[in-house]
């Protein structure tokens, strides 16, 4: 017998794409970060992304406010990485029959501020009862008049950008567990208010940046990286048949991160490059736009990280050395 | 501290409507079987629909490629509901890492089999972890040019009917349980072929059955029957504002429901007025419209069960006396 994780998240994936065979007006179905349905010419978007108790958040560390916000956030990441804006959001929330009712109102709430800030307005979903764990599925509908960016467009030649910073939400994490040891955290901890936290807990999707970056640069392909910048990278590589090259020095770590490796003594560019729920934005574009990066009228850093080339793969240059990168990460088997 | 399960089902989705306000263009938002969106005289409509282990299924008696059905299907049921015909389905499945693979292919391709049966493909979704049960959720999303059918159109006058036959998913779910005992059903298993079991392992929504019952007696209000009859009767009461009687002679009872309850000695009434998950229809409309049930084309039984009439709440009609119906049935707390 094979079990799921012998074939993993992406092997089933795999698997689901050959499956499930969709109709000439799905531009793109299973295999990119959203679903596309063209239709007389504007595009539906249409993405899922679930979260579970003790596989993607533990309740000790986390506060049921930002888990409401962060839950619809990083679908909006989705709807952020094809360059798309949200129209709607549904919501299903399975919980155990003795959950506090006050912890589901304040997630409620936290969803809504973001829905609010985001202008996605939760229109309806389910309500369901779970043996034992907590489960959220958000589905979020979007819509764009002009073609969504997907992942299989990046071309010889282009270069490879991030906006935002990496590595701080799986540095946040990090905290959050050793604050939390053998006890369950509660508002008044002051690790609430530290970046990195917040990093891992409240993440605030790109979707504006990301409109800014579709008009100035004209990326050739995006994806949020959810999954860890390695893995997003191979799976850009992958979907556009080339080679992605990125060098050591240019991966962007921010300051509180960089403070936080020294603390520990450990390399800050391994975190940023193998940590997963950034929700930071990855794109290549052409190289006759780099210019224009000054114009981009954004809060975040863009740092161009590296060039695609032909062939195959992702490696980073360190020392003029040639590291492959593999898209092992986040796998959530 | 109040637990969600003495707030209830509908007691949260209650609180929910309350705090998730929703624009102009959101015809209807939390509190149907859908919610609506309104654009360029033409509607969109979705919903989501999840299934947990252990709460709406066991797997002793689930054999994975009706499970893989059935999540779809239940959602393609609310469609139907609103009249309204599938675009296509995003899914969500998160299970144990050791969850056998064939299992989830299995799921997937019965899934699949339902995708294609109502032309609704799966293009997206979500493939992650759970600790310890099986999570799906469904999100569908449908499109129609014509005003979708709500439940809260219900006038004095009017009468109830019921498409499909009911109580039939509830003693499948008994003959289920019955043969599992202390063991795990297998496909050899005659329990498989037995209409009541299929009714409830693998129910057909009633898309085709809905449209036509729209074109030809336009309903004034309609719901798919999956809390149970008496749970909708009362969310169609409470959605229009009217009272609702039904005579306890015309609820629809089956042959198999029928031999079934001959065998144990109890009332199908009971079964088929507070079973859920029926996926049969249950609507209104203008009385004057009662000849034309004659020229449906339906493969189900169309019924009418009794009338609209000014008022609140819920009755039946037994022995010309009325007894009030309340909406205690599923709730999944």
């Amino acid at each position: 017998m094979a079990k799921i994780s012998d074939i993993g998240e992406f092997g089933l994936i795999g698997r689901f794409e050959k499956l499930f065979k969709v109709p000439g007006n799905i531009t793109r179905g299973i295999g990119d970060d959203c679903a596309v349905i063209k239709e007389n010419g504007s595009y539906l978007i249409l993405t899922a992304d679930a979260l579970v108790e003790d596989v993607h958040f533990k309740l000790e560390y986390t506060p049921p406010r930002m888990l409401g916000y962060k839950s619809l956030a990083v679908n909006l990441s989705d709807l952020a990485a094809m360059a798309s804006e949200p129209t709607a959001a549904i919501v299903t929330l399975a919980a155990p029959r003795d959950t506090d009712s006050d912890f589901v109102m304040e997630f409620a709430r936290g969803m809504n501020e973001c829905a609010r800030k985001y202008d996605c307005p939760v229109i309806g979903g389910d309500t369901t009862g779970s043996k034992k764990h907590i489960f959220i599925n958000v589905a979020v509908i979007g819509e764009t008049k002009t073609e969504p960016v997907m992942r299989s467009g990046a071309g010889e030649g282009d270069l490879i950008a991030v906006a935002g910073n990496i590595g701080e939400s799986s540095a946040g994490l990090e905290l959050l567990i050793e604050n939390a040891k053998g006890r369950k955290l509660s508002w008044g901890d002051k690790i609430f208010k530290k970046r990195l936290a917040r990093a891992h807990l409240k993440p605030e999707p790109m979707v504006k940046e990301a409109l800014e970056i579709r008009k100035v640069l004209k990326p050739t392909s995006m994806i949020d990286i959810s999954d860890g910048l390695s893995s997003e990278l191979n799976h850009i590589s992958r979907a556009s048949g080339v080679k992605l090259v990125i060098d050591s020095g240019k991966v962007p770590i921010g300051r509180s991160l960089s403070d936080f490796c020294r603390d520990r003594s450990i390399d800050p560019q391994q975190i940023a490059i193998k940590g997963g729920e950034d929700y930071a934005l990855l794109f290549t574009f052409k190289k006759k736009q780099v210019d224009k990066i000054r114009s981009l009228k954004l809060n975040a850093p863009v740092n161009v990280i590296g060039e695609v080339s032909r062939g195959r793969g992702v490696y980073m240059r360190r020392d003029n050395k040639l590291e492959k990168l593999t898209s092992r990460s986040y796998t959530h088997f």
